[in-house]
């Protein structure tokens, strides 16, 4: 195995020794499992190439190479878990970040441009609900007042009172994007498994991350009547789960038909949260909640299902003679990674697996905060089994081996390519000084 | 308005002033407003007929119009309520009772048979979950230890204690069998409401019951597995869900499929609980689990569904890779009622409304366990709106005027015909004493 790749998994065993217990990981952003994570990150960074780490106004860790511009390059993930978590989500692309710096700082020069790592803060959102708060306060999308001020965790913690606990204020928060505007930054990228089964299927241990998928999450109430079980005859009802059950596997159907037939083109529809009212064993469903959260990386196509699941709801309603209600929760756009990053994705994931299988990413990653603000890419690890969020997430080390190594490739041809645009700069800067 | 029904309806109107506030009838078995109410109707049958109560061992309430024979015909319902429940469920048949002994007891002589009326203890089960406790036992189908001992209400009260306040015990209930034997019963009729929309769409006031409906009542678990809603493409998901959605749309089209055009062919099934796991909005549903509460009149239509809805659930599970598992909670056969009862019952209907529209009944009633041990019949008024179960349960006023005009002349024929039947048996009784 590449022995850049050796010691990346041997750092994540490291850290899963140090922050798992039986149940998984436990580095849930803003606790002390998750403090004794960064503080060992930090040790790494200084015992083993004598930087420092700075955290910004939200909490985000940073680290930074000196390169001969200032013109820079981010490169980032998380070391937060959700509970119970695996021992690669987040973790493995911060710390091939380190491994990078180990790269760099082994050539004995500093590199043509700046190179900073960044371990983003609270990515899961798993105590308070709110996910990508680090990343979208450097990216200038989150309004702590509105977003998180009111925010409280099951233990009845507030998460202004969790923040302080770690220095950070709300307003401080908003001081993020001002750091990251300093830095400096032409490029983000990250590494991450992929936390679904696609490239397992495809027998692919690396991918080409498209961009993330739009999301249009709402939650849907059907109202009918509740009526006895006996009593009341089919032709009769107003049964509000029969409305629910038709309009799920509706847009089940919906969200197939539109799905083309690559990863790429690939459409989901999951009706996740399903309550009914009364919710006895004699009771006919009077009323029905169900969430829908839909996801597509093309905008028109995520349109279009949102505009079929309404008229299927519609549909539904009417069949069995109910009321339907839509309230939206979460409207995220596609994010597109830039065409040149994806390129030299492309090319580093084919260069070490002969292969590179493009794909979308379902979940949302810190990249998509990334994506609306720098130029930004991503590369996938394939997860096997093709599920993340549990103690038994994995990657096979040779897919993980194969990852690290594409990354690193992606890395430094993105290096190259800034510091062929920043040689100019350089030269017109000398040029100033005289 | 016949003076019978005026009498009915007074009746009622005070019993529902003395015992249900702002959220409706609060005469929830063995609780101080169900006492109350049993308290009232022992004052009325002392004060103006003079008869006296007795409580058999399960707690129901007896009070005896002896007759000319001692065979008898027994005449009951419950004044038991749900917590918020109607002026109607249950104490429309146990007043109709009282004004039986009235007009009996009005013609000044003995009537030829001896009439017993009887408030069933606990009809509703809306405390401990046990419905037809009281007439369950006295039809010898309730085994106290093992079906009651261990229940327990939602403040903790078991029910033991709760019976130990109404001076009943466990092992005393046994004894109700015996007491009911030595009624010498030979007949058993009851007057109560739908509580279902069917009557109300036919535009009849009263109906011919033609017995209670069997029961196959079932909990199903589709078990999938869990996965990220944006991860996880359709294709590859094992979502518990939509088979759970797939089944209950199912098993509705078979139940429509096999009732018949009459109310009397109506097939019902109903998906009453319906819980996924883990029920969030990211998150593909691994686990739901679903009730499903099958009635028909026909035993044979009845296995039938039973037998479709098992196919449809393999073929749900197949098409979304699930598994499924059935957890049998409850079965229940249908009761045919007595044909020269109902014979009576539908004369009556016919000679009060003009017609004598017959259906089974849905919901189960002490009379289905009275149909096990003794010639019975039920008669039926109008339910308008067609729910129960809540304060606004309602039959219109002309409507219960026919409904007790229908049940006085069915009572009436049923007394000429054990008349007739008893005379011999009296002299063969006198000739023996000789």
């Amino acid at each position: 195995m590449n022995p850049s790749s050796k010691r990346v998994i041997s750092d994540l065993k490291e850290l899963e020794k140090l922050t798992s217990d039986e149940r998984g990981a436990q580095r849930v952003a803003w606790g002390p499992v998750w403090r004794k994570a960064r503080e060992w990150f930090a040790g790494k960074l200084k015992e083993e190439l004598s930087l420092p780490v700075r955290q910004d106004g939200a909490g985000n860790l940073w680290t930074t190479l000196p390169g001969a511009s200032e013109r820079s390059i981010v490169i980032g993930s998380h070391l937060d878990s959700v509970p119970g978590g695996g021992w690669l989500d987040g973790c493995l692309g911060v710390l091939a970040g380190l491994e990078v710096l180990r790269v760099y700082a082994a050539k004995g020069e500093r590199p043509p441009v700046t190179i900073h790592i960044v371990d983003w803060a609270d990515e899961e959102g798993a105590r308070f609900g709110r996910s990508l708060t680090g990343s979208a306060a450097s990216a200038g999308s989150l309004d702590p007042q509105k977003e998180l001020a009111h925010l409280v965790d099951r233990a009845g913690v507030k998460l202004p009172d969790a923040l302080k606990e770690n220095g950070i204020s709300l307003d401080g928060m908003k001081t993020a994007r001002e750091y990251f505007d300093g830095l400096q930054a032409e490029a983000y990228l990250e590494l991450h498994i992929e936390q679904g089964p696609v490239l397992q299927e495809m027998k692919r241990p690396v991918g080409v991350v498209l961009g993330t998928m739009g999301v249009e999450r709402h939650h849907l109430k059907f109202i009918g009547q509740a009526a006895h079980s006996g009593a009341a005859p089919l032709h009769l009802r107003q049964d509000a789960f029969l409305a629910g059950a038709r309009f799920a596997l509706a847009a089940q159907e919906l969200a197939t038909k539109l799905s083309g037939k690559t990863p790429r083109t690939r459409v989901v529809a999951t009706c996740g949260v399903v309550k009914v009212e009364p919710n006895f064993v004699t009771a006919v469903p009077g009323r029905t909640e169900i969430s829908i959260d839909m996801r597509a990386l093309d905008a028109g196509v995520l349109a279009k299902l949102l505009a079929g699941t309404k008229k299927a709801s519609l549909a539904a309603a009417k069949e069995f003679s109910v009321k339907v209600e839509w309230s939206p929760i979460l409207k995220i756009t596609p994010r597109i990674f830039d065409e040149t990053l994806t390129g030299f994705v492309r090319k580093a994931v084919k260069g070490v697996t002969g292969h590179a299988p493009e794909i979308p990413s379902g979940p949302l990653h810190d990249a998509a905060e990334m994506a609306d603000i720098v130029p930004t890419a991503m590369v996938f690890a394939q997860s096997s089994p093709g599920i993340s969020h549990t103690r038994i997430e994995d990657t096979p080390e040779p897919a993980l081996d194969k990852s690290v190594r594409a990354f690193l490739a992606t890395v430094e041809q993105t290096v190259e390519h800034l510091a062929r645009k920043a040689e100019p700069q350089r030269k017109r800067a000398a040029s100033g000084r005289r």
